[in-house]
């Protein structure tokens, strides 16, 4: 932890597979006197200290709260509104606050529905980090490194917690960018919500035909990590879905077209039109990623 | 090598990731007395011998397929009739043939306009297997292991041909399927084309966009993984999508139907149809895919 001080204590609200990740980044750094769990299941979230994730583990959120730095808002998007309702009486005015969510207009949103605007120490994040998986077993302090971290603060956020939600994240390993969340969303859109949705799209399909036994079977390794997104949480990924409709139908849309054009080449069997779209994406992606893996 | 006899000669003809994998597959089982390599490019087949992949380099078609057991066509599907009409005058009688095509229907066709009809003794097949990288120096003895090859012999085929070519497999760690040519085109529509399509299809859809350079700088591993078919041979999948644009149109619309009714039910936030499609989806691909890796 150079040139940066110990953060005292940390709430994380939902020790999940980022919570949890983040709890054990943290840990692993030095980065943090005590980290708080809240769960609102009793359980799980003392397993999850006993499993080393956390240092205290409370299901009541005052408890939680009371006296921390920072909090984080660990939850999916489409429970943020509610836990925002829940621990707005027990916000200090020297916390800060931040969040994990996939979408960043709606958390806005929902800040501004519960406290009558973006509260000036609330920084809201995403950590572009994951996997299929979900839950503190799935968690590992390695799930941050080299990997980016949005924040999208606005114009009213106080600079000073911006650098706390920076630092902590940079104790992690990730990687910090700022940007505006209407662009975050549009960026998000076409990355990570639009493959999403093909990959459930593409099995939803696949489930109605015939051969759909056949077609799982004589899947190769290609096949099972193109719709390995598919088997994400339905539930998280409606959620982000519905916080982030706007930005992604436009995409989709274009996808759609983008299809029906493909489809009418190999129709018509038109090799040249089929030849191109497939030179143009082959180009691009090994032309970008290669970019990407450079800067990791 | 256990119950069956070891295959005197066999010549691969086209030595690529998957003709290159199979001679080390067949070497490291001790299966063959010696393999034969044939390539256009001299300089390339004279390599793949000195990395030990081949026995034996040749450039001519005749020398490189005479006096074979086996001779096994290792060449993409688009490059198979031109193939098939240069060793048309070199195949002896005793000769068992066979491919490793993507597509089956049109293998038969290109065979069938070279010899008039489907030779006896050419065993059409297979090996669901290979990865976005091509050539010998991508190949590895391993590819076949526990993976599928799908034969698809026509009711003429010669009965010793067809167990030639199923213990050549066999020695190569992979599990051997039969099915009809047409069937087999159907399912590999739904299963490897039409992701290859989609991949390629929505990596070109989003270099059109504006925040290309940041899609692809903020991309994460669900993304990196779901994109990485749109790495692989432009011209393979043109012609792979040329033989099977009978069986891929249809599935292609279907799905593009599936996107409609998910794009209208996105953008007028119809979540519970949203999450239907989305449960289906991952319940699908969880039991089946369990299912394969059972299989396994």
């Amino acid at each position: 932890m150079p040139e940066q001080a110990q953060i005292g204590r940390i709430a994380i609200l939902g020790v999940g597979l980022i919570g949890g990740s983040l709890a054990l980044a943290l840990k692993k750094a030095g980065a943090v006197r005590e980290i708080v769990g809240w769960g609102r299941n009793a359980e799980r979230i003392a397993a999850a200290k006993t499993a080393g994730v956390i240092d205290r583990a409370e299901t009541d959120l005052a408890a939680a709260v009371a006296d921390a730095d920072i909090v984080v808002l660990g939850v999916p998007v489409g429970q943020c509104r509610n836990l925002l309702k829940r621990i707005q009486p027990h916000i200090t005015e020297g916390m800060v606050l931040t969040d994990v969510g996939s979408t960043k207009c709606s958390v806005i949103k929902d800040a501004k529905a519960v406290f009558g605007e973006l509260p000036v120490k609330f920084v809201p994040g995403h950590p572009i980090a994951g996997t299929e998986q979900s839950g503190y077993e799935a968690a590992f302090a390695e799930l941050f490194e080299h990997r980016r971290v949005i924040l999208t603060p606005e114009d009213t956020t106080d600079c000073e917690a911006i650098m706390t939600v920076r630092r902590m994240w940079a104790a992690s390993g990730a990687q910090l960018s700022e940007m505006s969340a209407d662009h975050h969303d549009e960026v998000l859109a076409a990355t990570s919500h639009l493959p999403h949705v093909l990959a459930y799209a593409l099995v939803d399909h696949l489930a109605t035909l015939q051969e759909r036994r056949e077609i799982f079977e004589y899947a190769a390794g290609g096949f099972r990590d193109f719709t390995r997104i598919a088997s994400s949480s339905p539930e998280m990924w409606r959620d982000i879905v519905h916080a982030n409709h706007q930005a992604l139908t436009p995409v989709l849309e274009g996808l759609i077209e983008k299809l029906q054009v493909l489809r009418d080449a190999i129709a018509s069997d038109d090799q040249s039109a089929v030849m191109a779209s497939f030179e143009r994406a082959k180009t691009t992606r090994d032309r970008l990623i290669s970019l990407a893996e450079a800067d990791d």
